[in-house]
Parts: structure tokens; C-alpha cells; sequence
């Protein structure tokens, strides 16, 4: 037994006990006539002291030589300590040592384990197992596994059942790039990695499986955007015999249960929006809607006066900011240079104060009156003292400049509460969404989603306007989770194979075992999926999801601590058969 | 709402009330005035009754269309069954139907969905969705789910986290060969999928996680004996501060709950056994103990007469096979035959019969007299009415061939009941082992494992005498989990890669993250994996893993049903910077 307790576990009801701790220097105080370490464990910090008249003079010597990180063991008794630390559990009592061995010594660490550290992100990574050290780092892996635990044992009780499904299955040239792994027993051929268990899943449905769910890692061979991982994991759910109410409500429960269990929050019923709504009021399919800012449409108001800007445009829309007609004119200008940047891409911004004596001054001045920016200020719920931020073009794309002009603005307001919890259901997707670049149809979620009943008639005349069993759960403006009623029925699936581009033969190629499989009784079937990683960075508050995960790679791919990925030797190509062709 | 009940919820109790289910049609009777139809989800089968009175005509007329496995929701109120069914929960109530709806037909299936089946193994898995409907193969996966649920939720309790380690990692190319997986981002370069997450844990020791656990699949590419899988799933545990004892404890314990939570199964304080021993008294490092036949070492008692067969044997050595005197002499050829089986490899068997009436008859009467065999009785623990079997030759060949042989005996005999846990676990492990092919020393366990302080003077002048801290979980013959303490010391380390013939350079460069992670601070670990297929499987009822398993591989890594793997397209592998190089 290398421990009696740990670090984290001693109280004044166990002082005059004589224990034995083990752990980490987290730091030394030397007085010449006494030291003081604190010793570090996962569950704690504990006071050592070693004093010259009181500790055994060979072990008061090696006191001397403890550095940061070394790893000891020590023994002692535990006593009350005179100037108490309220800050830390075991902040009244000290071990008084008796008995020391030094179990392994360290080098000086590249950065400070510390709450706060001076390490930048880099070099974080190239020594993680240090960071992980940090409490920080530590307690967001703790709490990344107290969530999983919650999910499992919520989902279980509800009668789900966790089933492993295979992570070298079969390409399919569907989505986003599937990495392929060359197979030695069958030459020429290779697996794919999944990039959702989605076909599986569906396959145990028809199986009879009837709930099922599985935390699993995914992959996907893109190029990385930040915060984002080539493995990802997701919380993967499917459910049969279900209407799209009934999925609603399940996982509904499970977040509300989640939030309430981790968060301690208690959360109303989601509100439900159709994409078109949040599109409308929020110009975004996945709104934060901790803080109002809604957009106000002023086509109506605002056009057919003499501003051909707003004239010529097929949607003028408008926000009003709290408190903004204070805002200096060197302010608004950095705004509307914000919007101009080519991340946002507006090519300006049209402003109203709506000052806090009841008058407006706006950079219209000259093409409208009072009377007009009184509706102004109506339609976008401005009161005095506000600041309507206005900006005009083709729909969809100034929908997503104003998108992204409030939530920065709401970040700057501080109105985006990481303790907050807003979540809702985005319902009513598009089927379809047109490629320009391919000039064709892609499934807005995937291929097996299922159109509306109602919308059924319209595959055929005009498949831009169907609508989509297919659901989005969003929580503080990030998509958390989405999913579908899927199609069950063969000659269904068929059609959305041809509409997407596909021939009979590539359909059957590629997914003839699904087809098949619902020749043999389907039972009609939808699910959802979490990103895991991203949930638990939200509950977590809304640190990045590179926090939460033990050994992550950076925005290249790569693992920079173990060196991955790497060139593999000439014997290992050889036997699979494979020759690098590098330009 | 597809359905008010599931097809195993409905009792006497709901008599009179009106449901709607939902499920598969099992199977139907038409009397011409009556149809009979068994209903089945995953919960159960409900009797439905159409009567041509009592049920709507066009209703009536429809359920003469059901052919097996065709998907149907119906409506109807539950009534009291007029003939009973006691084998099932729902048998005493039927539901008198008074609405149909065809929510999907079926093709015939290609085997009977029953629990006996008329399908071989290759149709099975190739239309596996379907033999998922089967109960055996239903239960076996949500028994699966039920152990993953309890050893998560044990470890949890005792403060292990959880933690998911990279799939996508560096290739190592020690221990079996690696899937590689070639990356897009990072030209000529590969990730390798890991045969085991041991240097992840070992790190996370290293970064104060203490105690962690994780169920994980692992790869591995090679060419598959029967019932081995290319992914297979792992239950990996690993913790600091600790000793062998502690391990073996916590295992112990967690070993302990599954069987008591699963199989009802109180278990006292398992055994521990030497690998020493255990191969002097089995044969064997995962001796089944639920059955004696132990060996009987006949060396003393059978060399140094004129029978120059065992005179010139490194080893002679016996069991006896209870009640096997009363075998003719064409089920001792047949014994002798087996033993001689390529796959066995004896050059030929000894026997003794030990007659009820204290007579001896043996193949060795030339050699032998009454008062020899009384020798041989009393060490292989033979009493009247045995047969004794002995084997000679080279020491390790002639104990893997009587071990074969008592199990297959034991099996014979019925002596191996799956409903009898026997676990143990067997310690002391060699380090090292010399393969005669390479001429070197190999990891019997992996490199990391530490040697027993006590043996480590003779690291430099007899390697092969060394013993391991390693250890294994045994149970029912089978090793269902294996681990050790690890090294922490960065030379120990060294000196152990440069045992097994590595230089520095290849040692820094295939381990070099874990060595440089032991200079900052690596406490002592160590840890355990289970195998979870195998696991699953006999606390299942000694079943193939592969039905615990949805979506198993063939022997030949192939999953029949989505034909993977599979060529992929001269584009994808473009992009790889990849060329075939096919013989």
C-alpha cells in the first residue's frame, strides 16, 4: 500500500492519526529551520511539514532536495495546522513527516502546474500528461466522464440499449471524406472508418433492436476548421416504431435530465421553432436565445423612399442593440467596419439612435423622418436609449451578416451567460439543398432522412420546398444534437438516391444493404445524434471542446506529443501492397 | 404514438382496455373463420385475434394478406384468452383486433426467425439485421449492454474515470501488426488504430489521473484464428500508487460483482497460482480449475526401468480420468489416435487401467509391475475404476499436449458446466521469453512490464529466469483479463528496450513520448485489461464471442453483410498520393 489517504481526504477529525500520503511536490517552502511541501494527488492538496526539532534529521535533510514534481511518498502524523487555509478541504490540518521516499524524481516541467498556467497552447499539447495535472485540464476530464455516466445510466433506464458497431466497415463516398484503411488479408480492398454509425443503427432497427444508442468516436478525413478533431465522439441514438413527437420528448428529457443532474438547472419545456422561424428572427438555424435581439423585417418601411440601397434589395432587416445610442461615432464605425470585414462580407450598415429623449439621428437622415423610424423602432423592439443596426442585400446572405453582428454584439454586451441554458427544437428542414457548384441537389442532413408526408407531392415539381422530418436541438446557439424520422420504405429511399444524383447501380453499390434490408419488414424509425464533445464543452461552460478531450490533435491533425501521424517503414507498405506517390 | 404497449407488456389486468401495438408478425394460423397472428417486438409476442364476427370485414379480409415478418400496427381491446399460454408472460390475454395498418410487407426471409434456426452461420450473418430479430442473438447483445453497464458503473463507484484515448495514433511496430491509416492532411504520413490504449493510460498515470478505465475497441491486424476478431473491445483499467496486491484486489472485486450481479454467482477469495505452477499442475497458464485430473509428474517412479520411451523423456506425466477403466480398447485407440492428431502432436499415449477390483491393465505391462502402477495411482490421484493417461517427452511439448487432452476429456465428460465459475488468478509471469526464430528475447507480456525487484540482479546474467509483476485473471480456462506493473523509471525503462534488442535510437523513436513523460514525475502503476468479447461471453454461457457481437467478421475479417472491405475509387486514392501495387 503506497497510501493510508489521499491528498484530498484529511480532516481535523483525523488529527494524531498516523497516515501515509503519496503524490507530487506541487511546490516547497524552505525556512532553513522547517519546510513546508505541498503535496498533490488527483483528489487534493495536502500540507506537509518537516521540521528541523521534530522530524528525524535524515529525513529533514532530504526534505532539502525535493523539487517541483517529484513524485514521494511520505508518512506522518497528522496535526492541526496554526494558520488555517480555508480555501482547500484539508486547509486545517498538516502531516507532520516522519518518513519519507522519494519515489521518483522529475525534471523541471516547461510550464507551471498551476490553476492559471504560463504554458501556451503548444507546448500544453506537447506535454499533456503534465497539463492534465492541472486542475483545470483534470477536473474537465472528470466532468466529461460524469456526463457520459449520466447519459448512459438515463438512456439504460429508458430502455436503451448500447450496441458496439463495427469501426471498419465500408466506404462509401457520401458526406465528408472517409478515412480508408488498407486491409493484408484482402489485398487491394480497404475498410473505412465511420463517420457516423447512421447505416448500423438503422440496420438494428430493422433488426428489432427497437432503442438503441452507443457513445462512439467518428471520424471524418477533412481538412480541420479550428476546434475542430478528425475523431470526434457522438452520443448516437435510434428508436423505432416513433413519430418525430416522440423523439422530440425523449431526448428532451435526457438534456433536461442532463442539465438538471450536472447543472443543477432547471429548464421549461423547448420551445420549437421551424428553420424558416429561426431563419426569420434570428437570420441563423441554430439562435441563441439567452438575449433577444431579434431581427425586425423593414422591407415594408423602409423601401419605396428615395434610398435605392434599401430599394434594390430583397430583404432589409434590423436589429436594435441595448444601450447603443450612446455608442461614439468612432464606435458605430468600428461596428460597421466589423460587418465590412470578409469574414461578415456586409458592404455597410445603416444606423438609428434611437436617443433616450425619444428623437432619432441616423446615417439616413436624409431619406427619412421621425414617423419612419418610429416603425422602425417597432419592428425591431428598439426602446429609447437603443441603437437599430440595419443592413440590406440578397436574403439568405444578409440574414447571416446580421446573424453574426448580433451574436457579436451580444458577446460584447456580455449577454451570452455560460451559466444560462437556453435549448430549442429547430424542426421543419429543408429536404434538399441545391449545389451550385455541382449543379445539384445534396441532402440537407443525409440521405435516409425522411420528407414530410404532406410535402410528398412536391419531390417531383419542386424538390427545393420540401421539408424534412429532420430536427436540430440547439443550446446556446450551438447545434448540440440533430437527427430525423428516416425513410423505411424501399421504393421511398430509391427515389431520394435518384433525386440525389445517383444511378440504380451506384445506389445498389453503395447501399444495397440497406435497400435490402428494408425488403425484409422495416418498421418505420428516426434518431438523433449528440456531438459529445461539443455538449460537454456547453455544460462544461463553453470552454473550447479541446479542453475536454484527453490526448487532442491540433488544427493540422496531428497528435504533436506522440508524433502522429508518421512515416511508416518500407516493410509495412510492402506488405499492403501500397506504394506512396508523392508530387 | 405508434403504440399504447409493447408485445411483451400486456397482462389480465388490461383486460378490456383498448391498445394499439405495433411489431413483427411472427407467424399466423387462418382457420377460415378465425386468423390467429403472433406479434413480436423486442419486449415479447401478444396474441392477436381477428374474428370474422367480432372484427370489421375489410379488417378481417387484410389479415389474410400478413405473411411472416411483415411490420403491423393494430388496434383492438385486450381480452381474456380462452387457452392459455403459460410459456409466455402474455399468455394469458389476446387482443381482438378492430384496426390494421401495414406499415411495411416482407420478403420471405432467407431462414426461420425463431430460436432454432434453420439458417447456417454465412446466411445468418450475411442478412445478420435479421437474426438480430432472433431472441438468442437479441439477448445475447442486451446482455452485452447489461456487463458493459455494471463494470462501468462498479469502477465509477470506485472513483475510476473514464477517459476515451485517440484512435488515431502513432504505428508502433511492436506486438501484432498495426492497421495503418494513411492521412490526407499530412502527405506520405500515417496514423496506426491501436492494438491497446496502454501508453495512453500509462501517460494519464503520469498526469495524476490515478485511477482510469475505459471500454475501447482495439485493432489488430492479423490473419484471425477462429472466433478472433480484427476490432475486439477491451475493458482497459489502470492505476498510480499502487502495488500488485492492490490490483489484484480491485479486479478481484470488480470480477466478483459481475458475477454476483449478473449470473447471481457468490464467489470466495479467488486462488492464486504461480505460473510455475500452474503449468506443473495443468499444463497450462489459464488452467480450467471447475474439474481435478491435475497432473501427476511420473518421472521418479517411471524412468530407470527398461521402458527407454520414458527413460530418454525430459518429462513423464499422467492424469487420470475418472471412471475411464471401463473403456474399450476401441475408445483408447480412438484417445490414442486424437492425441496423435497433428493438432495435438503426442507421438503416442500410455495408458493404465486402474480395474474396480485394484488390478492394473496397462499398454506398459512389459515394463511395469502392480506395486510401479500403485506409484503412478497415488500421484496422479487414480482410484479403482480410473484410467490413467501418460504422455512423455520434451517438458513444455508433452504438458500442452496432456492439457489438451484432459480438456478435451473434461468436455467429454461433461466436467466443463457454464454455469460453474471457477476464476483465479495465476502470477509470477516470466518477463521475458527466448524466441528461437529471431534469437532474441521477447516482452512475454509487453515492454513496459516491470520484472519483480527481487529478480532483478539476474536482468544481465539469466533474463529468461526473470519474473514479471504480470499477472492474469483466469476463469473457466479462458484468461479473460492480463496486466502488470509497469516500469516507472525512465532507465529500468532503457535497460528493458535494449534487452529485447532495441537500439536507443529506436527506442526514442517508437517511445521516446513515454520515456521523456518519465522524467517529469511518473508515479508507480499499473493496470489490468480485460477482454470484453470473451468476458461477455462466458458470463454469457461459454457461447462464441461472436454472438455478443452485432456486427461480427467473418475468419476471413470480412463482414459478409456490407461487403467491407472493399475496393476503393482511383480517386480517393489519388488523393491518398497512394498506388496499388498488387502481384
Amino acid at each position: 500500500m503506497y497510501r493510508s489517504h489521499t491528498c484530498g481526504e484529511l480532516r481535523l477529525a483525523h488529527v494524531n492519526n498516523e497516515v501515509t500520503l503519496a503524490g507530487w511536490v506541487q511546490k516547497t517552502r524552505d525556512k532553513g529551520f522547517m519546510v513546508w511541501v505541498d503535496l498533490r494527488d488527483r483528489y487534493g492538496i495536502t500540507q506537509l511539514i518537516f521540521d528541523e526539532e521534530r522530524t528525524p534529521a535524515h529525513i529533514f535533510e532530504k526534505a532539502g532536495e525535493l523539487g517541483r514534481e517529484f513524485v514521494i511518498q511520505v508518512t506522518g502524523k497528522v496535526i492541526e495546522r496554526e494558520s488555517k487555509n480555508k480555501n482547500i478541504p484539508t486547509g486545517e490540518v498538516e502531516i507532520l513527516v516522519s518518513g519519507l521516499t522519494i519515489l521518483n524524481s522529475a525534471n523541471l516541467p516547461p510550464f507551471t502546474i498551476e490553476d492559471e498556467t504560463d504554458g501556451g497552447e503548444d507546448i500544453r499539447m506537447k506535454y499533456r500528461y503534465l497539463d492534465i495535472r492541472r486542475t483545470p485540464v483534470k477536473n474537465s476530464l472528470m466532468f466529461r466522464h460524469k456526463v457520459a455516466m449520466e447519459v448512459r445510466n438515463y438512456l439504460s433506464e429508458k430502455e436503451f440499449i448500447e450496441v458496439e458497431t463495427p469501426y471498419l466497415i465500408k466506404s462509401t463516398p457520401e458526406g465528408a471524406r472517409d478515412f480508408v484503411v488498407p486491409s493484408r488479408m484482402n489485398e487491394g480492398e480497404f475498410y473505412a472508418l465511420p463517420q457516423s454509425p447512421q447505416t448500423f443503427k438503422q440496420l438494428l432497427m430493422v433488426g428489432g433492436m427497437d432503442k438503441y444508442f452507443q457513445i462512439v468516436k467518428c471520424f471524418r478525413d477533412e481538412d480541420l476548421r479550428a476546434d475542430r478533431q478528425p475523431e470526434f465522439t457522438q452520443i448516437d441514438c435510434e428508436m423505432a416504431f416513433v413519430e418525430q413527437e416522440d423523439i422530440l420528448n425523449v431526448f428532451e428529457g435526457l438534456t433536461r435530465h442532463l442539465l438538471q443532474a450536472i447543472k443543477g438547472v432547471e429548464v421549461d419545456q423547448f420551445p420549437r421553432m421551424t428553420f424558416d422561424e429561426a431563419m426569420r428572427r434570428y437570420g441563423n438555424d441554430k439562435p441563441d436565445i439567452r438575449f433577444g435581439m431579434e431581427f425586425g423585417e423593414l422591407n415594408e418601411v423602409a423601401q419605396h423612399k428615395d434610398f435605392n440601397v434599401f430599394n434594390n434589395a430583397e430583404l432589409v432587416v434590423g436589429i436594435a442593440v441595448p444601450c447603443g445610442a450612446s455608442y461614439t461615432r468612432k464606435e458605430i464605425d468600428e461596428l460597421i467596419n466589423w460587418v465590412k470585414r470578409p469574414q461578415v462580407g456586409a458592404l455597410g450598415m445603416v444606423y438609428v439612435k434611437y436617443n433616450e429623449d425619444g428623437s432619432y439621428k441616423s446615417s439616413v437622415d436624409k431619406f427619412y423622418d421621425a414617423e419612419d423610424f418610429e416603425k422602425w423602432a417597432e419592428i425591431t423592439g428598439a426602446t429609447p436609449g437603443d441603437l437599430i443596426c440595419v443592413l440590406s442585400g440578397n436574403k439568405n446572405k444578409v440574414r447571416t451578416q446580421l446573424s453574426a453582428l448580433r451574436m457579436e454584439l451580444a458577446e460584447r454586451l456580455g449577454l451570452r451567460n455560460s451559466d444560462e441554458f437556453a435549448p430549442l427544437w429547430v424542426v421543419d428542414f429543408p429536404l434538399l439543398e441545391w449545389d451550385e457548384e455541382t449543379g445539384r441537389y445534396h441532402a440537407m442532413h443525409h440521405p435516409f432522412t425522411s420528407p414530410k408526408p404532406e410535402d410528398l407531392n412536391l419531390l417531383e415539381t419542386n424538390p427545393g420546398k420540401v421539408r424534412a422530418n429532420a430536427y436540430d436541438l440547439v443550446l446556446n446557439g450551438n447545434e448540440i444534437g440533430g437527427g430525423s424520422i428516416r425513410i423505411h420504405d424501399k421504393e421511398l429511399q430509391s427515389k431520394m438516391f435518384s433525386l440525389l444524383g445517383f444511378t440504380k447501380e451506384q445506389a445498389q453499390a453503395q447501399f444495397g444493404f440497406l435497400m435490402n434490408a428494408f425488403q425484409y419488414g422495416a418498421p418505420p424509425h428516426g434518431g438523433l445524434a449528440f456531438g459529445f464533445d461539443r455538449l460537454v464543452a456547453i455544460l462544461g461552460g463553453q470552454e473550447t471542446i479541446r479542453d475536454f478531450i484527453a490526448f487532442p490533435k491540433n488544427n493540422a491533425g496531428r497528435d504533436v506529443m506522440i508524433d502522429a501521424p508518421s512515416p511508416i517503414d518500407d516493410e509495412q507498405l510492402e506488405e499492403l501492397h501500397i506504394k506512396l506517390d508523392l508530387k
